[in-house]
């Protein structure tokens, strides 16, 4: 019996026929050849949620950014180093996915005038001036055809008023919210915990591994999906 | 004969009784709980002169940024985040040492105002205010019974023109230099090449990989040392 179900739990292929486009990862952006400005995204979470979306049978791209870890066996591999690199990529294959999860921790600014040659400490202080860069997830949810659409919210304070507020703003179906200031959890952890927010109802992922976060995450995106296709 | 001369080579135990304290990697300047400022060193340089002069037999204290490799069996490893964290823990090791290798890639700024929340992406444009970091290799060659100190100088252009000029002004007996800007050596690849200037020479160290850059170099520093010490 139990043989079985884990069986079911692991090898169906339920989402045979659907393409997930996810990001994962941390964006670099440039100061100089050798600064940049970055964050503590490890890639785990977005590489998990990619693994376990491959084993339920999806075809699925992972745009990541810099990170230390494998790739999961089976996924297409794109891989950027600046959040305009990723708005590239993003907006090339999200257009023929069924589901678009925006995992990774894009950079909201990148630097204005990038050196071209290492800038030499000479003052005691210094000024970067930083735009803002395009909003992967917005514009993916702008598009005519637009995939079923996840975000993340990684927050450190009123995380429910945040994600909810991302999820209309940006026009998401669904927005996955954790508290990075919790220790043990969230950037570079190995378990994180997670608030799966619809506009109509929510859900929690308790703290375990970030695989077993990412089969559940999965398996509840798939659900809301399907609901949405009738 | 190559036995025995490979034997002498990675095997004599020519730094018996010398003490190095060897920082490394980069360092993180954060900007608030999940963003910062880092750059693109991976740390193989430095862990591998650390592993050279462990084979050499020296007592060697690790001083190191956030990497992804394994420090060498049998160092003392100090783990720090940020330039202050390392300049600290310089200040602390660094009087009991024979020799100091200054090898990390040490932020020269950090934010003037860490902001103690994940800031929000409000305005299409955003400053950063930095402030100089103290000069670790600087403030080392200024303590009364300063060890033998090697500096690094990373560039993109002139190098031997800011290297000779770091030697000097920052009161070092060696600094070696390489250029980032060239690709397959450097930052993150596993190969280097550098330049090793003393006052009154220079000893290149050709392209090859940083295990066997790291040996030749701990020799060179060693070979300097002992002739400072007639």
């Amino acid at each position: 019996e139990l043989v079985s179900l884990s069986h079911d739990f692991f090898c169906d292929k339920y989402l045979q026929g659907q393409h997930w486009v996810i990001t994962a990862g941390p964006t670099r952006e440039a100061i100089d050849p050798v600064r940049y400005i970055s964050n503590h995204s490890s890639g785990k979470m977005g590489y998990a949620i990619a693994h376990a979306a491959i084993r339920a049978g999806a075809k699925v791209t992972l745009i990541s950014g810099p990170v230390n870890i494998s790739a999961p066996v089976g996924c297409q591999l794109i891989s950027v180093i600046s959040a305009e690199d990723m708005h590239q990529q993003a907006l090339k294959f999200a257009p023929e996915s069924t589901t678009f999860i925006a995992c990774a921790a894009v950079a909201d600014y990148r630097v204005a005038n990038i050196a071209s040659q290492k800038i030499k400490k000479t003052n005691d202080a210094m000024h970067l001036e930083l735009v803002k860069n395009h909003d992967i997830v917005a514009d993916v949810a702008c598009l005519p055809n637009k995939p079923f659409m996840v975000g993340f919210a990684a927050e450190t304070q009123n995380i429910e008023a945040y994600a909810r507020g991302k999820l209309v703003r940006k026009n998401l179906d669904l927005i996955a919210a954790n508290d990075v200031a919790k220790s043990g959890q969230g950037f570079n952890s190995d378990d994180n915990a997670l608030m799966l927010y619809s506009a109509i109802d929510k859900t929690e992922i308790p703290l375990a591994n970030k695989q077993i976060v990412a089969q559940k995450l999965v398996s509840l995106i798939n659900q809301h999906y399907l609901a949405k296709q009738i």
